[in-house]
């Protein structure tokens, strides 16, 4: 690994409670990831991505920024990252998903908020996590009351800029959205001196829609029997595709895509064709929170697909390539965004939709529904997400986690309790 | 007390549990209000609102309805009553405010959902109350995860109507009210048969302003010292008024305030002029939610001011009555709604303003921030509200509570020490 001490030193981190960090995640990467037999030979980059993660793609974003280039660090997947490359900016992903973090998020913040809100905060105000330190801006959202909150606190140390996402889905809504969009784009023009052109944005909707394709490709091997790539692996790939470029996360993902192709051809799987398949729905799940999937992978079943916005939410539907006016690209942004079907949305059928659909697709044979400790709208929404899914027949169950360790054998025995049910 | 047993069985109630809670009440109400000494003599109106707490406000209700009248439930002071009252409707607050409710939320809820959200609607699947038997429409909005993920649940059993509130308070948003507050007036002239004409709002406007004007009054009266009236008989008051016919919440506030005009003028007060003035800020207090209240003025000192949605935030600031013509009167409809400073909104800085504004109009010697377990954005926001509260020098104290009797010792014993604490 190369030495970054010095990069990270000169974005005025805690080094030495980062080494803390940096020293438990080998360990546990091995133990998770490096454990599972027969993996596809294109999870060597992903494998290298995660042994310099404060390293590499920081050190791209630093010299991007010596360049003249800025960095928005985003928090979730309504954000459109085609308005911030438009202008030649960078989006990245700024989500904490380790309990490393969550102490220093309660500092400042409730205990009972979420651990994803608590880890994200406490990675920017520790100063453990590059990413954290580089952006120039943080854009929030009003997706949820903690984050709603929390940009209020962490606006006392980094510039954050927050867009209204609209709570329901009229076509007032989109159109509202369609503004925002608007206003976005106006920050991202001042932050980056940089005008956004209907030939720029029409060139980043491209590059982010071929990363769309690329993880779709990945996940259209996913339905296959027996898969060839296991859960844990794919949810690593999405994970990643939050901070890595777009253009080389869509190659890495059609290059291994091509050999998961080939995989199906062959018929060779990383799990026996009888393994039960698993969707994951709720919240999603920040690197490096890989919990629920490595104990679904070594409790006898397979993780097929995750409804989730590391999962399908992030990147089914396309915006439409073939507008070449601004505004209505922006439309067409706007329609694409729309269309994710996030719990914060009153009402949102179109996730039990999805959900159903997703289960046919992946040939699922149970569903696990999941959401992080103190996720109101998630938690929530569980109950009518569980009716659904037990008039369609489907074997269920809900689950509630954090990022702590303490209930893994907990959630180990209701796992392999369900896994049983289902194999019966 | 009059015999309701019939009306609440031909509302389809479950009378057993109904009965249970009949009978807690009196008690209560005996042992925190009547106990109180020299009370105004005006109490005696809202003494008998609660005495027939369950029967006498349905009964008009009831009687509204067979004349032809719709009758809209609402849980948020951001529903503007005018709309309702304008095409003839009555409008009615539906919180829940009492532990007995809350078993029966969770049922459908997740135990980590705020006991507000809990009791409304386990009073609702209980069919314990008679306002959420009686209501024609429910009228949600958007101003926090677990009301918007309700309303879903709620919507099962009733008519549902969201009103979708803009997180951020940019001109746009106001505007972006406005037509909200169109939407919600056409649902309201489908529902009650009745055209919203300039005339008609205007009266409702002019209604609704002279409630605001006749509560303000009375809290106009707390300024001084000594305070005419306990915080817990305002609080009552307050509560009171979502329920009541607006004419005559106004017509017995302002014979109220006479009284306590007239007491103020005599030097007449309720506790000694020396005892600690208490601000209490924060997560609304529902009908009968008088534990801290009542903690708080059974050790030693007075509430002279509630920042709360049941407090200031419900009669602060009047519609412009100059305006008419329907869109403009719309308009400032919704510039007095947007003034409202929820901690829903991002940022939300008029809340603090209005905290420390009202601290010196009431000549508070501490404040008691205190939110509702599991409510994110007033905890949340709590951090710079005490940041903001210490600066500014006064005394400051952070509760959360619920509405249970379990943790009323240890709540008891922080008040206490805090109040000591003022008093030296």
């Amino acid at each position: 690994m190369a030495d970054y001490r010095k990069m990270w030193e000169d974005l005025g981190m805690d080094l030495k409670t980062h080494d803390l960090l940096c020293q438990a995640l080998p360990d546990a990467y091995t133990n998770i990831y490096l454990a599972q037999e027969n993996r596809p030979e294109g999870m060597a980059y992903y494998d290298f991505v995660v042994s310099e993660i404060h390293g590499v793609r920081p050190a791209e974003l630093i010299e991007h920024q010596r360049q003249g280039g800025k960095v928005f660090g985003t928090f979730c997947i309504y954000v459109p990252d085609e308005v911030v490359f438009a202008a030649k900016g960078i989006a990245t992903g700024l989500c904490g998903g380790s309990q490393f973090w969550v102490p220093g998020g309660e500092k400042v913040l409730p205990t009972s908020t979420c651990p994803l809100i608590k880890a994200s905060v406490g990675a920017r105000l520790d100063r453990t996590c590059p990413f954290f330190r580089i952006a120039d801006v943080f854009v929030g959202e009003t997706t949820c009351d903690g984050k709603k909150k929390a940009w209020e606190i962490l606006a006392e140390d980094v510039d954050v800029y927050v867009m209204d996402l609209p709570q329901m889905k009229r076509a007032k809504d989109v159109a509202a959205w369609a503004e925002e969009i608007k206003a976005f784009m106006k920050k991202v023009e001042e932050v980056t001196g940089n005008k956004i052109t209907a030939e720029s944005l029409a060139e980043s909707i491209k590059l982010i829609n071929n990363k769309r394709r690329a993880l779709a490709r990945v996940f259209e091997a996913r339905k296959h029997s027996p898969v060839p790539i296991s859960g844990k692996d794919a949810l690593l790939i999405t994970q990643i595709a939050f901070y890595d470029d777009p253009a080389r996360c869509a190659a890495q993902a059609n290059a291994l895509s091509d050999e998961l192709e080939k995989r199906i051809e062959k018929g060779i799987g990383v799990f026996p064709a009888d393994t039960p398949r698993i969707m994951i729905t709720g919240t999603p799940m920040a690197i490096p929170n890989w919990k629920l999937h490595h104990i679904v992978e070594t409790s006898g079943a397979v993780v097929v697909v995750e409804e989730m916005c590391t999962g399908t939410r992030y990147f089914e539907n396309l915006v439409d390539e073939s507008q070449t006016e601004l505004d209505k690209q922006i439309d067409a942004l706007a329609e694409r965004y729309m269309k994710i079907n996030c719990a914060c949305f009153t009402p949102n059928e179109g996730r039990i939709d999805d959900i159903l659909r997703l289960a046919k697709e992946y040939k699922v044979d149970g569903i696990i529904d999941v959401n992080l400790k103190f996720c109101g709208l998630y938690s929530t929404e569980s109950y009518k997400v569980q009716k659904a899914i037990k008039e369609a027949g489907i074997p269920f169950i809900h689950l509630e986690t954090d990022y702590s360790e303490q209930d893994a054998e907990q959630l180990r025995t209701r796992v392999g309790a369900f896994i049983e049910m289902i194999r019966k």
